[in-house]
């Protein structure tokens, strides 16, 4: 949710944040000695192609959206229509107080049990700002990688998850067990910031089911055009926020806007939402100065160190600072230095400034109301809940109690543990694939995993998968199916990487 | 320009701020004995009445925007036509580097001279708001007033301009020849700033012309709905301009925006903002912290505090505090004292904050850019040269050189004296038609008027007129040309308002 705003989402990022580093496997791709491995699989694969691509075609004709209280029912039984027809023995839909999840269970007779996350909503859309129609999913050149599927959802995550779905259904048409249970949880609120996912996570049988668990990941498509990915142990927490300084609240200054003339007599919204934020932050603007804030901050470990510093190695400084339209990082860090204060430092960021006259020259208005949309990153050991409070209690102190703090979203950072079997499995089959996976100890981005690393679930929690689509949230956002690209996954072998993932998770130490 | 933002025009102001305070005269209309003085003019009046409505409407079907380079000569030759026809000697166009200006004189062998400044150019304007199409000028109820013209310029300006022409037709139909020379100086550029009208102005024709008047007003339609009207001694003057943090000027930070996790690395142009800001005024943002603000700033007078003693006493707090929506002034200050505040002190204002994403919700974006605009209120003796060096200066000195300071648009204070002629002839004139005129020592508001109070034209410079409308730059905007309230004027009245004060001119000792 959070993470994919408007032609900036989760792959752009990771493709500017660590470049084309390559930390641990360099080589060219091997699709065809990992699908050796699964002969009667892939030849399924291939012979349901069309069925796979029109799964995600018509799951993309229907659109289930929170913020607009859309479909959502229908997407839930939708969803869970899917995953009977994958073959989960049961799919059921867990009520919330919100909108309902969906709980699935396959029982292959196992070992290991590995989980999935799915999202069923989509984000809202504007169909006047799209190319084509973007419930039609129609299917398009994109050069540099071949043919895509163009809709909303079509990589957030529609098509990674019904790719997941197809390698069930491969394995079942070519009359092969899976070697591992599976558990499916899904949500319809993904876009709205997970707001009741933890009461689908921790409802009985769900919470069950999960504790038997490896570790779960999302679905995703995050191969860059060299085919890299990254695979990140945990993620930074966030909560979006807006700060409101108005005459209502405040019993100075106007109500509504009046006219600038005034000023002279009536106090000013702006001018004490300005006085507030200056409080935040060392002048400048890089560090949170909020009292408290790095109390429950956890320094990075030597490992994590490490880590970063090999990425540093391998990453290109230049492209990333050009990608990024900056000259230098923050106090002019080497570029080992700025990406340890990337993955270590939380942040307090103004992500919008409104008030008044907003549109072209002037109007001479004082206005009666003015807000900040900040984003608060967070690093482990911070919470959301501690951060709030950390900042109301702050603004208080400090004689802004008048000053409104409204929660928009967020999630509580993650971390997930290098040893564990799903960080493990999943470097085996990029590995095996070929591909150049990089490991990187924390995501300065944020995902709903929290419900899953915290206790009292406290799952590895990632995401997982081969392939490539970009535009999450924007217009146009697309899947490729058919790659052009060597490097790139086109939705068969994206099949293949699941199945393999499988059989890494079954298999792994 | 500056001063009639959208909905919020400057008579809204004036009846905000002065309430329906009577200062110097109290009384009901006298319409009947003011024009009984003048019987042929007014049967001349009564008879051109719809040729004086035709006028008007003709004209706002004719509109001159130069923010839009849209029908600039067209407009100044019609201005120059509209004189001829009312009888001017001559009526000349004045090229300036920008749009050109109109210079008219009618000697009439008279002893005194007095000085029209009219604007031939109108706001810009949306169709799509208006309940009647903006050029098509129709005739339409408005409650508590009248029958009132609709469309763009019906009050500003054109409409009370054609009045003034109208009264020249009267008195020619009724063979009376005026009591005063007349020099009239039109411009196109007042809804931009009025950035070439000095050149109009001190252009040597028109200069001399000028040299030997009165003094000069716009005509004006301000009765409000009692009928009072105020009568303005100067007015502040303005700086409107934009501050811009930058990733581009400043040399950190991102040039666009880009994803919010980068803030752990990457400077932020917004904090850098709310830095910049933060400088520019005391904690509570109610006096400027600029470096010399106040050196040039002169002290309201014993007589000044007196007429604003007299606006107190007879302004109505509660109205006033209710129609702004404002529960307390500035320092908690009592009414008087903050009339005095509003009349002395100069204001650094933010009229809009501009960054980043700004809809509903958030969108977790590290903006490139940051935008205040600020409009600064200046008293005698600051200049608006002044002002925008000082800021500049104060800028550097504390560091924020990369901070761009962007000037929109602006004007100096002006003052007028209590005992110029053109001041008493209004006076009187208000008088005798038993309007309840207000005298207030400084608006708070700003207008053009310094290109004429400054050096070296130095003329008394202000506002007159009988009659009402609203809606100055905004949708709707109306002039009341058929009054059925009997304290405010109708066209009719209104053109025998102008008649009477040509001639208090003349007599005025």
């Amino acid at each position: 949710m959070a993470e994919s705003p408007h032609g900036l989402d989760r792959r752009d990022f990771l493709t500017a944040a660590l470049a084309s580093a390559g930390a641990l496997a360099i080589g060219t791709p091997a699709w065809a000695s990992a699908t050796a491995r699964y002969p009667a699989v892939r030849k399924a694969a291939e012979a349901q192609r069309e069925a796979a691509i029109k799964r995600i075609q018509d799951w993309i004709a229907h659109p289930s959206i929170a913020a607009e209280n859309l479909n959502m029912k229908e997407g839930a039984e939708y969803m869970a229509t899917l995953a009977r027809e994958a073959g989960f023995d049961s799919a059921t839909i867990i009520p919330t107080d919100g909108h309902p999840g969906v709980f699935a269970t396959m029982d292959n007779g196992a070992k290991r049990t590995l989980a999935l996350y799915f999202m069923y909503d989509v984000k809202q859309f504007d169909p006047a700002e799209w190319s084509s129609p973007p419930l039609e999913a129609r299917i398009v050149d994109k050069p540099g990688f071949g043919r895509a599927i163009v809709g909303r959802g079509a990589v957030n995550q529609k098509g990674p998850e019904a790719t997941v779905l197809a390698a069930l259904h491969a394995m079942r048409a070519a009359k092969v067990k899976l070697p591992v249970n599976l558990v499916l949880v899904a949500e319809g609120e993904e876009e709205i910031g997970s707001p009741h996912f933890h009461q689908v996570v921790q409802s009985p049988n769900v919470f069950a089911a999960l504790k038997k668990a490896e570790g779960v990941f999302i679905p995703a498509s995050w191969q860059d055009m060299n085919g890299s990915v990254a695979v990140n142990l945990g993620s930074k927490g966030v909560v979006e926020l807006e700060l409101i300084a108005s005459g209502e609240k405040w019993g100075r200054g106007p109500k509504g806007d009046i006219h600038s003339s005034m000023k002279a007599m009536v106090d000013s919204p702006p001018w004490r939402l300005v006085q507030a934020l200056n409080t935040l932050v060392t002048p400048d603007g890089n560090t949170a100065a909020i009292e408290g804030w790095f109390e429950n901050v956890r320094p990075l470990t030597a490992r994590e160190k490490e880590l970063i510093a090999e990425i540093a190695r391998n990453g290109d400084e230049a492209t990333q600072k050009k990608l990024l339209g900056v000259s230098r990082w923050i106090d002019d860090l080497p570029y080992p230095k700025a990406l340890e204060r990337l993955a270590s430092q939380p942040t307090v960021n103004i992500e919008g400034l409104v008030s008044g006259y907003t549109g072209p020259g002037g109007k001479t208005v004082l206005p009666g109301r003015a807000v900040a949309k900040l984003d608060l990153r967070l690093v482990p050991n911070q919470t959301r809940k501690e951060a709030v409070e950390k900042l109301r209690a702050h603004l208080d102190k400090k004689g802004f109690n008048d000053v409104e703090l409204k929660v928009t979203g967020g999630y509580d950072p993650t971390e997930t543990a290098e040893d564990s079997r799903i960080i493990r499995a999943e470097l085996a089959t990029y590995k095996r694939a070929g591909v150049t996976a990089t490991l990187n100890p924390r995501l300065a981005g944020s995902w709903p995993g929290a419900v899953f690393t915290a206790p009292p679930v406290s799952l590895p929690a990632g995401h997982f998968g081969l392939g490539h689509g970009s535009g999450a949230h924007a217009p146009d956002e697309y899947y490729v199916v058919e790659s052009t690209n060597p490097k790139v996954a086109g939705i068969v072998d994206a099949v293949m990487g699941y199945v393999d993932m499988f059989y890494q998770i079954a298999e792994v130490k």
